[in-house]
């Protein structure tokens, strides 16, 4: 995990600020759209602050949603190795980081986006932007079929989240990673590279 | 669906206080060992009445969901024509409802079971005792197996609900029920009957 060591804390009251202008320029505009320029412009500060305070607009992002994982440092490990087995790698990877001590914020999270449509829709673009999309990148895709092969690939990873964290269904709920890894890896693998015809 | 025609809608004060027992009884006991003696004991009432104003036990849970719908209807279509495409027939009948106005009542009570263990807990009773063994009883699987293959099955329903309804992360919010039957039903055949080590 990136330790900001060259950043300052900085001011309590413009990192707020910064931080509401951002929240809403992603939730309303979303990652993609939403540009450091702007959020800066509605902080009322200089963009080179907001690099200052948050460092690029993936960590701002993140900063915003208090995600204390960072994708972009833990999908190398499940990419690397090739196309198979990636859906066993994502579904242990997953399990690593949810059942880390990170994964209490993961699991608010994930209460939060189901009664506020504003924290859904950044889980939204969190999903697609800094998790889906790097996965899919690195698969040979027909890039028509990212948007459903992504979006069934939540259906699997979010259904493991309720049922292991919030549910807490058994024996999911207290299932070795290995066993889960290898039950469920099958169905993300055929949702990234497989026939989805019936 | 059925009608309860037979039965009066009663002393509101006395089903509100049914239902509260029934509530706590379910909730604290679970839906097997909960009996509807103890419940109109602890409502102060005559067991009979429980049965006069919510028929069955099945139907009494229900009530304190307030699921509109009966799996012990649904299903039969779903178990008919044998172990082949059950799957995807669970996932056509799933969708079935969850889009129809009933659908609202569904998420809703997925709403609640996030932030709320007791609902959480109500919720896992229902999935286990009336969907889930519903299904497995029908198929040839091994007794010792069927908690996981249960579980699994909830891991991926529950996912396409939140994914689906509550996230409503594109294009599985809006696509069509056979697309998403096609692709997630062999997903629930393997977790049913299927091979789950890797």
């Amino acid at each position: 995990m990136a330790r900001r060591t060259g950043r300052r804390p900085g001011n309590p009251d413009t990192r707020e600020a910064i931080l509401a202008a951002a929240r809403t320029a992603f939730a309303e505009r979303g990652f993609d759209a939403a540009s450091i320029r702007a959020i800066a412009t509605a902080a009322g500060v200089d963009p080179a602050l907001v690099h200052h305070y948050f460092g690029t607009k993936e960590e701002l992002f993140r900063s915003t949603m208090n995600v204390p994982i960072d994708p972009a440092e833990l999908l190398p490990r499940v990419l690397a190795g090739g196309p198979d087995g990636v859906g066993q790698r994502l579904v242990r990877t997953f399990l690593g980081v949810w059942d880390s001590p990170a994964g209490g914020a993961a699991v608010a999270l994930l209460r939060s986006a189901v009664n506020n449509e504003w924290t859904a829709r950044m889980m939204r673009e969190f999903l697609v932007t800094q998790v889906l999309r790097r996965v899919l990148d690195h698969l040979d895709i027909d890039p028509a079929e990212l948007p459903l092969r992504g979006s069934l690939v939540a259906t699997q990873m979010l259904g493991l989240a309720m049922t292991r964290y919030v549910v807490r269904l058994e024996p999911v709920a207290s299932a070795d990673p290995e066993t889960l890894a290898a039950a469920i890896g099958p169905t993300v693998q055929r949702y990234l590279t497989g026939d989805l015809s019936a």
